[in-house]
């Protein structure tokens, strides 16, 4: 196995299982996560950080495998008071979730960054990778429909994902800086490989290449580039992606994903049932691997990190 | 009974089992509450009011009988988890209670009032009749001890009243207003009472009485202000009221709160056991009538309230 550091870009519930798998072959030293933020709200006065919890959760064993969001062993007492109270429940805040959001806003208000926040966090809940949010600014994503725009929780949670996409903005993107902590790893003389976990596209990575100077920096990167693709057969293994692209006019495939990395990318795992693709993806000039993608046990997600440092090592550089 | 109305003061759980007794036998027309809010804090960046909590808990049902604070049927997986990520466990917020807070905490930064959030909440917990915070200004209750002031949930709660108690300050009282409410309350011409409930006279009942204009609006009612003492035989019933006397250099009995109280009481109800004081009480110039005080069971409160109410009726007015 390699000894250079990678750097996992990771967005959800998808991302957030090749993250695992990597965390089982790569130590600390080698392995950090940079995150998207642009879900990130502040819902019932509290700061809510849906893929970072997401993360964590899944890098402890906490996650709730049942649900496929939140944490294991939950308990929903606080949601039955706060319905009775009249209070607002589409997002729902278990009894035991409800104390990272906690103690996460009472950190924030003490002035301390969501960078440091989340290792402390992270830390109290005995992960030793390095968690990075994308960015201490705040960033919105915004999705954009024919009713105008909605905050992404607004799109994902409380209306299911219904409203025809037209685009995404991602407020305060333009003002906000790249974690430091992110620049500072990639920019070390052993980095071995950048690697976009399948997370979609639009709305758990492009936030995150949305920050000023994000793309170029990938782009110029002296380690290899790599994305594993969410899109399956034409499908997206969870979530909206493909129902996104096919609003936004996209084909729903692996080829339209990897057209949307191509300015920085080096390399492109898609699944093994998309080979009929492979001449198209081959014309892209980007180097393209076949591997088994869906991940439904931990040895599926480890042996898919596997393939994905191999890759990166097999990768010219 | 009685056709008028009747303001009760009220601080923690003894005051709120008369509050009790009487809300079983004066409907809402006839009934307010004017609640103590010099206990309230934030904590874990929640706006907690102890003293409102127990009495909508004990109005509506809710009250743990068993932990004889908090809520019934509660379970402490927040509390749990919030331990495991480090953060502050001294003071205990169960699952259920913790959807008051949070959602308190939301009103509040939206713009409400304690008086109108209080109202809404309590409204939601099937509560027909009004209870108020005795200001919708900061009050903090400190707690003076050798060691320096503490807030009174420091001082009650994570200290456990161990700390020797020299005296008390009301941050914020002397810019504090009455709530218009309680004022307005106390304006009518069908006023027939109002009752001092056998809450800690120093920091149930005091920083209520710390508002300025609110003793000399107390001595000029037109009508009867009577109290019932939270001392019996030499001890308080609950909570930290004796030990505070005796810290204080005070003798701990029911002429101790009867002075306390002089200066605008007409009335004083006190236990049956301490009828050796008889002499010493009538010798105050104000009404003395012997009862049980000790409130057991909800029959025990009600018959509490009833002699409150008749004792308010035969008082000279």
């Amino acid at each position: 196995m390699s000894t250079g550091r990678y750097l996992a870009i990771t967005g959800g519930v998808g991302g957030a299982k090749l993250a695992l798998g990597l965390s089982k072959i790569l130590p600390p030293e080698q392995l950090a996560f940079a995150v998207n933020t642009g879900d990130d709200f502040r819902h019932l006065g509290l700061l809510i950080s849906p893929d970072i919890d997401t993360l964590m959760y899944t890098l402890s064993g906490d996650n709730n495998t049942e649900t496929g969001w939140g944490r294991k062993g939950e308990s929903w007492q606080f949601m039955d008071a706060l319905a009775q109270l009249g209070g607002e429940t589409w997002f729902q805040l278990g009894d035991k979730d409800l104390a990272l959001h906690v103690e996460r806003t009472r950190r924030l208000a003490a002035g301390e960054s969501l960078t440091r926040c989340t290792s402390a966090l992270a830390a109290s809940l005995g992960i030793a990778h390095p968690i990075w949010p994308m960015s201490d600014d705040s960033v919105s994503t915004q999705v954009l429909t024919a009713g105008g725009p909605l905050a992404f929780q607004h799109y994902f949670v409380r209306d299911k994902c219904v409203p025809v996409v037209t685009g995404f903005a991602f407020q305060g993107s333009g003002n906000a800086r790249i974690n430091l902590e992110i620049l500072h790893w990639l920019d070390q003389p052993d980095l071995a490989g950048v690697i976009l976990c399948p997370s979609n596209p639009f709305v758990s990575i492009d936030p995150l290449l949305s920050l000023p100077g994000m793309r170029e920096r990938l782009a110029r990167c002296e380690a290899p580039v790599i994305a594993v693709s969410p899109i399956v057969a034409g499908a997206a293994i969870k979530g909206p992606a493909a129902k996104m692209m096919h609003e936004l006019s996209l084909p729903v495939s692996a080829t339209a994903v990897l057209r949307h990395y191509a300015d920085f990318l080096d390399g492109f795992i898609v699944d093994e049932r998309d080979s009929e693709l492979q001449a198209e993806l081959d014309s892209s000039g980007v180097a393209i691997k076949n591997a088994q993608t869906v991940m439904d046990s931990l040895e599926d997600r480890v042996a898919l990190a596997r393939v994905c440092v191999e890759f990166c090592a097999s990768l010219p550089f």
